[in-house]
């Protein structure tokens, strides 16, 4: 079985109104090409029976295997379950297993358990469950005409349990023969057009089998190489070579050769430095904190952050002189420059990292400092380098790009490259 | 024109291998209900010309306004422009406007311009050109027997610029009449079957026209309504009399109602009693600052935030004691408490909270203390209230559950809840 396809069909009314972001596609879509099986399209659907099977008959014209996920909650909005006996011509039938478990969380959590919470354990007589260890809802496995339909709720964690524990090694099992592999390699500091432009006798002589693609991001892009079949040596010698190719004549801009955050990159060079980091920020707000602790095993270089939000802060704990602040405003290079420095010493670090600007209109802007400006200073023990910024979007983007900003220029600064 | 209905279609195979999250998708359907054109539908598909056009077929069969992302880029990996002539039978013209456009965007930013730059000024003869102000690649808006198609870039700050600019005024001009009514109430502290429990007979003689939902998420239950209708003053009289019936019965558990996130409901109580705010992080990391600094104007309240992620900067900037790091471990609720009177007193705010604990395996877990255990404190001028958490999930998720927690713990401290 060489030739597997899947879709992802995912249900709730949140997702068409837009007050929800489905991040559980991605993940999903991640998982099925980790083992050989390529997602062919995603559709979001209402909480509307017709319109379910209306995607679903679709889907499993060319897809044998549809996951379904939303909709299994206790609620009366969940109409996942009562669809599926519905498609599937077959009777609500209680699973012990699941029953039992339900009664166990709620007693292990101390709390009321309702007669709804109980209907959980109900499934479609026939289906193969799959055992939910942190939630009350099960998914479930059904078949039709040599396709697999999984229904899965959308609690993300709980579906990514499910998916780990129980979908991914039957699907396996199932469905195996394919490899697809991806290759990403992440370059900073030139635009998606130029990077394109110096690679491109190398794209155009590119294999067939092998795909090139550009992904931009604030300050970034990614290149990534796709390739499938069933060859997984041919494969990987062919995609490397490809890979190899780039990667030579990109070398001065190349940051990582793994899909990787900015800051596990930072954090990979932190460790083979065995060096300590610290934090400065102003209009970033702990965001920089925030990202570096997202990588686990973070505590053996992150040490801290001073987020000295408002002037006073910035003056009560990082000693910057209130003469400093008045004649050039809290976004100059000689406030970045004692926020990182006074970083560097109260948090005994190796390196700081600082950051002070003004992301909105509201603030501190002004003609020399209009709104996207931000300074920022990275310090060593030995020298600290400054560098202002302009950003042009709005409150959001413009923290963004400034944090990877910052990411990027301590990674610069740690490979002498800044 | 009263029954339009719109669909979203994105294009791009880092959607359908899980390397990007669309978040576009629900930014747009937030827009379109608030014209009022519901979204049916949102589909991904990957950079090949027979999928576009096999879900936009599909799409207009049942929508009036179909709305594709991405793909637009100046690379080759980008084929939606190439798909459009195709799919609606034109030549590619250059629109001396966005050529213009493109030029001074390179002088600008002091950038060398490529050929494939210039490229980006090309679109489908006869289309309306939407223009896009941040970036080089316009949108187009192309008609097809009595429907509207709309191509726009898959750069978020981009698409948002063309959306509000251009889209939203040209559709809802040429489709109005309908009015989408959402009310949401925020309620924290009961899960969501006995929320429903509590409000079986008011959801059971609810109009057939106003639909319920329940978004449940870390500590916190959403509570929906929808409406949708011709009469105006008539839905807003009906869901008011909903809500109000709702929030009454459940008076106790509503903390907010209207959709905003947990640090704008915190920041509307801080404004309103004309307080400041600072945070002492330990293993969230700065996400704290992070958060409330999300909130336009956050300056007026948020001073800063101590990210003390290691033990010895716990000692050097908190004064927290070594004997009782030794004797009870950074997570305990002495070390939770030094370290919120500590902050109020360095930052010199009216109110502090802390987080210390431990969120995924690998630091100073123990029998005591295992893996998801947070202590908290909130710290007034006259109190401090403090609370031990024990969260079950991934690394991610307790952060985010503990950042909630943090919030709702510092709500009901102001409110006197606590």
């Amino acid at each position: 079985m060489t030739d597997i396809k899947a879709s992802l069909i995912t249900i709730g009314d949140e997702l068409l109104i837009g007050q929800v972001i489905d991040t559980n596609s991605a993940w999903i879509a991640r998982q099925l090409n980790g083992i050989g099986i390529p997602v062919v399209k995603r559709i979001a659907v209402g909480d509307v029976k017709e319109d379910i099977k209306a995607a679903l008959d679709e889907e499993l014209k060319h897809s044998r295997l549809v996951i379904l996920t939303g909709g299994l909650g206790p609620t009366a909005d969940d109409i996942t379950k009562p669809f599926l006996y519905e498609y599937f011509n077959c009777r609500s039938v209680v699973n012990d297993e699941v029953l039992a478990h339900v009664k166990e969380l709620f007693t292990r959590r101390n709390r009321p358990i309702q007669a709804v919470n109980l209907r959980q354990a109900e499934v479609p007589e026939g289906c193969t469950v799959l055992f939910n260890r942190v939630g009350t809802a099960p998914g479930m496995w059904l078949e039709k005409d040599g396709a697999v339909v999984i229904s899965l709720p959308g609690v993300p964690f709980e579906m990514m349990g499910i998916m780990e524990q129980e979908v991914l090694p039957r699907v396996k099992a199932l469905f195996s023969g394919n490899t697809i592999l991806h290759r990403t390699i992440i370059t900073a500091g030139e635009g998606e057009s130029i990077v394109a432009e110096r690679i491109k006798d190398i794209e155009e002589s590119l294999p067939a089998a092998i795909r090139l693609a550009y992904l931009p991001s604030p300050g970034i892009v990614r290149l990534r190489l796709s390739t499938m079949g069933t060859d997984e040596a041919e494969l990987t010698r062919s995609v490397q070579a490809a890979e190899s190719k780039l990667v030579e004549r990109l070398e001065n801009i190349v940051v990582a050769t793994e899909d990787i955050p900015m800051q596990h990159i930072v954090g990979k060079v932190l460790v083979s430095r065995n060096a300590t980091v610290g934090f400065a920020e102003s209009c970033t707000g702990g965001y920089l904190g925030h990202l570096l602790t997202q990588v686990p095993g973070s505590g053996t270089y992150f040490k801290g952050s001073l987020v000295t939000y408002s002037n006073r802060v910035k003056m009560s704990l990082l000693g910057v002189s209130p003469e400093v602040l008045a004649a050039e405003t809290a976004i100059s290079e000689k406030v970045a420059t004692k926020m990182a420095t006074e970083a560097l010493r109260i948090l005994d670090v190796d390196y700081a990292v600082s950051v002070t600007g003004i992301l909105s209109p509201g603030g501190e802007e002004s003609e020399d400092n209009p709104v996207g400006t931000v300074w920022m200073a990275v310090a060593g023990k030995e020298e600290v380098k400054t560098k202002r910024f302009r950003f042009h979007y709005d409150r959001a983007v413009n923290k963004e790009m400034a944090a990877q900003m910052a990411l990027l220029m301590l990674w610069k600064f740690l490979n002498g490259k800044l």
